[in-house]
């Protein structure tokens, strides 16, 4: 038993650094089977580990959740509710954009029976829009609170809106400084400052 | 010759029509093999009328954006320079929202030796996004020159950000809806109104 174990961990672990690098290559419209061929395992054996492409991509991000995660906690002691949630949108759509593949891992809705203010991000519990949600809605629950937000934003409507704008970009040369921009554009409204 | 180009004509009308269904279906990454079967002709001739598949985007997509340019003309002898521009682009985002690929026909990129606010949008003089621009860019032109619109915005941003929303929600269940909030997100900005 110990050995197959080993043997499974083995896998699981090639097969991951595999995917990660077709991940980061193709985006989340990587090929399964060539993950398969580069790992050197079957197609079964990719499935048994990751039954659907989007278990293998939240695989693919899940230290990149984690960081995103550590960032809401930290930013949650600091002071100021709003420049907490901004630093850490900023911080997301960073992310979103750098990272072939992830934006598409985040692309759900949420159950149809929810409100759309308490929709779990993601449609199962640990998907990487529920993790996120749950480390980092509470920075929008108090900048609602606080009322230096607009009521009625919800935390679902950011994460679309952040992803949106990664996928938007994704073809321009700089996506980084145009993801900047709409960003900032999205945050301050299209009205002239008063 | 006559016969000849009414064919090619004939084929040339087969060939849209079956890629508009297939379109309407798949979105941006229908098969053109798949278009070419069902049409009844090689590959070779679907690619001699459409070399890229951009070019068949543009080709099942241009009615729409005469449409759509037709509105900003309208607006454009309308009074209220701010809310000529806003109706436009919500007519923008439905149209988006409603017809799969459309979004992905207008992942462009600007070229990279124009300053961002003159750039084309779109790598070709005849895309879908040229000629957007060619009749709307008028309406956030006015709006600027009113002070009615915060300095600075582009009309590439403003294109960017619609087809971002129009991607990120393409997979809910109620798309109109979610990009409607979104959008008035965008317009409003996240602080609370004063």
């Amino acid at each position: 038993m110990t050995g197959q174990r080993a043997d499974a961990r083995r896998n699981y672990s090639r097969i991951l650094a595999v995917a990660e690098a077709e991940v980061a290559q193709h985006g989340a419209a990587a090929s399964l089977e060539q993950v398969a061929r580069t790992a050197g395992v079957g197609s079964a054996t990719v499935r048994r580990h990751f039954p659907t492409r989007q278990a293998l991509l939240e695989a693919v991000f899940q230290e990149r959740v984690q960081t995103l995660c550590g960032r809401a906690d930290e930013l949650g002691r600091t002071g100021d509710s709003r420049a907490a949630l901004l630093d850490w949108l900023r911080a997301f759509v960073e992310y979103a954009v750098s990272a072939r593949g992830f934006a598409d891992a985040l692309t759900y809705e949420p159950p149809t029976d929810a409100p759309a203010g308490d929709a779990p991000v993601g449609d199962a519990p640990h998907s990487c829009g529920a993790v996120l949600e749950g480390a980092a809605a509470p920075l929008l629950r108090r900048a609602l609170d606080d009322g230096t937000v607009r009521p009625g934003v919800t935390f679902h409507d950011l994460i679309t809106l952040v992803v949106g704008i990664a996928l938007a970009t994704e073809h321009h040369t700089e996506p980084s400084v145009q993801a900047d921009r709409l960003f900032t554009l999205a945050v301050e409204g299209l009205s002239p400052s008063p």
